[in-house]
Parts: C-alpha cells; sequence; structure tokens
C-alpha cells in the first residue's frame, strides 16, 4: 500500500525524517485510516535518550513528519480528490510541540496516530500521539502550512 | 574545552543527539559562555527537509539536547559547584516547543543560543535559538527536568 509519503513528488522526496529517497534517515512511513493517520516505527539501538529509552530527538522527527504528512492528506480529502492527482501537497513545519508524558521504551515498535484539529487555509494543525506496549509515551501537535514557493527545488536553485 | 555533555557520565553519554558515546547521532556539544550557552552544529548533506534546507526534526533535536545541557549547567551553577563535581546533574526533556520562524538553510554552520527562563525545583526552562547566515531561523522551549531515577540504568536493567 503506497503511504501518504509516496505521493510527494521525487524532487520533495528527501526528508531526513520520512524521505523516501534520503538515503539515511528515519523514512517515517504513514497512512491514511479512516478520520486518522497511522504510521509504524521501530527505531534503531542507536536512537537513545538515556540507555533504554529513545531519543527526544527522534520522537519529535517522528511527530513532525507524521504530523506534515497527514495535513498533506487532509487537504487531499479537503479537496475531494485523491493522492495521486496534481497538484501535489507538500506541507512544512511552522511549529511543534511536543510533550514527553512519559519515557519512551526502545525496543518496541512505535504507533503513531494523527488525528486533524482544524484547517484555515494554508495552515492543518495536526495532533500525533506516540504510543508503545499500549501506552502513550508522546503527545504533540504541528502547525503545518503548505509549502511556500521560495522553498520549491526551482526557486532555491534559482538563487544560489 | 569540555562541553557541558563532556561532563555527563559514561552510562548517560548515549543520547542520539549528544551523546560522545553513540557511534552515530549528531553529538552536539554545548558550552556555558557567561550567562547564556553555546554550540556550533553543520548539518550532514542527509539532514534535509526540502532540498536545501535543514530537517525540522534534526533542528529540534539540536534544540532538546541544547536545552537539556544548559538546564544542566544552570543547576550546577545555581549550587555554586562545578560541573566535575558529583553528583552529577542529567535533565531529560518533559516538554518541547520549537518554532520554525523561516526556512534554515542547509550548508551553513547553525549556530545555538541557550537561555535560562526559569529555574524551579528540578524543572529548568531553557530557551534555545537557532541562528543560520546572521539570521536567527528556529525559536525554541524546552522544559528540562532531573532526570527521574526510574530512568537511570540501574533501574532500568533491574526491570527488564
Amino acid at each position: 500500500m503506497k503511504a501518504i509519503q509516496d505521493h510527494y513528488p521525487d524532487d520533495l522526496a528527501h526528508c531526513f525524517g520520512c524521505g523516501r529517497l534520503n538515503e539515511h534517515g528515519h523514512h517515517l512511513r504513514s497512512f491514511w485510516s479512516g478520520e486518522t493517520s497511522e504510521a509504524q516505527f521501530t527505531p534503531e539501538p542507536f536512537h537513545t535518550a538515556l540507555p533504554g529509552f529513545v531519543s527526544g530527538g527522534v520522537l519529535a522527527s517522528l511527530v513532525d513528519c507524521h504530523g506534515t504528512g497527514t495535513a498533506a492528506a487532509a487537504a487531499y480529502r479537503a479537496e475531494g480528490r485523491d493522492m495521486d492527482t496534481l497538484p501535489p501537497h507538500r506541507f512544512v513545519t511552522a511549529s511543534l510541540r511536543v510533550n514527553y508524558v512519559r519515557p519512551t521504551p526502545l525496543g518496541p515498535e512505535l504507533l503513531l496516530h494523527g488525528r486533524i484539529l482544524s484547517i484555515s487555509g494554508r495552515k492543518v494543525t495536526v495532533e500525533v500521539t506516540v504510543t508503545a506496549d499500549a501506552q502513550v509515551t508522546v503527545r504533540g501537535e504541528v502547525d503545518a502550512v503548505e509549502m511556500p514557493d521560495s522553498m520549491r527545488p526551482a526557486a532555491v536553485g534559482a538563487s544560489r
């Protein structure tokens, strides 16, 4: 099944958190499921905070990418069109809030759930939770905005 | 010069963001400087968001680790003792807020600055900014708390 991120155009698919064309990174893959989004992620042994627990930075990265992916999926849905139609939606993060409600154990698969809190113009706010061993360990919110034209690869290339 | 993170005990020095004993990760090194803390970090070419810009997740990770490091340094200072004295201070993140005020260009060295906003019992709140090409691109806040006993390696080992 194609993930939300599989619909990102090739020139926008290099994100360290979720880019399928990034040779490193986390390769997060998010899926739309009914009214929410889901992703699974098993951290690497070196994604440590303190030994035995997942790095808060890695968790923030997962929340971030799951949030922007969910925002893109929501934007297509709000327009009543499929994710493989043009023009593509690609969101970036304006603001990220992450609460570490308990330590996240390193080892078990992590489950991410995303839920749309609001859609307003080019801005979508998404709630994202991380669950490990059936307990929510992280609660985050992502304010995602449609990628500005100044970040498009053609614009970046032209300015350098 | 020893970084704040160089004072973390060996069994607490594996963080993906700043652990000197993590074979992967970002190896962020923070320094106390007068009333603020500073760090320099040059992202790898694969720390991409969209091509040409730094991943929001990586930036969140830097803010996170610079915040907890600054909190530890502030805790020593509040007690009037050096960072190489015992017992060690080691903070973890309770909450992280990151505002991406403009896209962060991928290429130039990033400068991080930390400033203590409050110290209250075991909690220290730190403001962290990221600057690239002399422009602040990220403003973050980290609520850091002294590592709970349940996260100490001996406790983690005993429960598994």
